[in-house]
């Protein structure tokens, strides 16, 4: 019976000041840094032992799961960084307040761009090359809908943390609250219609524990 | 032209107290981090692109490199940790206060101890064995001269970082007093007897620049 924890970075910058982020790199405020070491205490009484730990290649999540790994003296196990656990890219809606959007748009549009599965929020009309993106490699899209969030996700999911659950290894993801509605959705199977109503908290630890097939048994939220 | 930077952890809670530590795996103190962060600002200046960091797999090492990572923006390189970068193994000296140790013994042996190529300190009757090594695979030795140290460090060079700066990648180490003697002494070729002389201080970079061919251009020291 392996266990894979999951869990949203800490408060960024953007998140106190209500801002749309995305995939730009905003590190934590120092209420995130203490959300995430209450994280941290709280996974030690678990006393789960992880394998592997993967974050986004976004610094807010990385900080926050290296700050969660010291505080269970397991700064040891490998950390694995991907684009593709980063948040959904929010297109021009980056840099923008949310409630200054919400007033300009209205509730109703403001609400699909946040929570519905296929909205894809305005667009770029030109991507800023970014030295880090070009060095992995990675084209950053002008914006994705959760949907296009989930299908760039599902694979790393599918090619580097399933195999490792499989061979009953502890599995720890420190990523963000669009890709972790994405993993939630396909792990619970949950509607396109349904993911509307998920939310993920930050620096608030979901344990699942999964059967031999990778079928879940057991989910607990850590207060 | 690739460049290596090399870097001892900030000052660790053993430091402080002026501790044989070794594999035992102690905090920085806040000194410690200020000393990364620090050490971080001036290897901004640089403008070095990192394509890797490697660490030991003791935490004063591993913070280290990320408050470095997160202060000049490359959080999202990939992160490698091995034990063949831990501290030298003090063996029965861990835990003991290094001043305490020195009346105890005197002045010859203490710095035979502590600093000479061959000499290796009282062994551990029996090793309590750790689950972290354990999980890792690795046999803790029950104490290393620095030789022993060099002999199991030097792999991993050959394997993982020399490969690297051949590909024109620059490379970051984060580590230990010891193993970077060992380092140093491998790179620029220093007699057994000479080592003796060489000190790394806590949180200070070191830079390697390098020919194609892995001939040292250029060391320089930041401050």
């Amino acid at each position: 019976m392996s266990k894979l924890v999951i869990m949203r970075h800490g408060e960024s910058v953007a998140n106190h000041t209500n801002t749309f982020t995305g995939w730009s790199d905003v590190p934590l405020t120092k209420k995130g840094a203490e959300e995430a070491i209450k994280a941290g205490k709280r996974l030690k009484e678990t006393g789960i032992q992880f394998s592997d730990v993967h974050t986004s290649v976004l610094k807010r999540a990385i900080v926050t799961a290296e700050i969660v790994l010291d505080v269970i003296d397991q700064d040891f196990i490998p950390e694995h960084k991907s684009w593709r656990l980063n948040e959904r890219h929010y297109g021009a809606l980056r840099g923008q307040n949310k409630e200054e959007v919400r007033k300009r748009v209205g509730d109703t549009q403001f609400m699909k761009w946040r929570r519905s599965f296929y909205a894809v929020p305005p667009k770029l009309d030109e991507v800023p090359p970014v030295r880090k993106y070009r060095r992995l490699g990675v084209v950053e899209p002008p914006a994705e809908s959760l949907k296009m969030a989930y299908d760039r996700m599902i694979p790393y999911w599918q090619d580097e943390i399933a195999p490792r659950l499989l061979d009953g290894k502890n599995q720890l993801i420190v990523a963000h609250g669009s890709t972790l509605r994405a993993l939630i959705k396909y792990l619970e199977n949950i509607s396109d219609k349904g993911i509307d109503g998920v939310e993920v908290k930050n620096g608030r630890p979901i344990i699942y524990t999964f059967d031999p097939d990778l079928d879940i048994l057991d989910k607990t939220y850590l207060k």
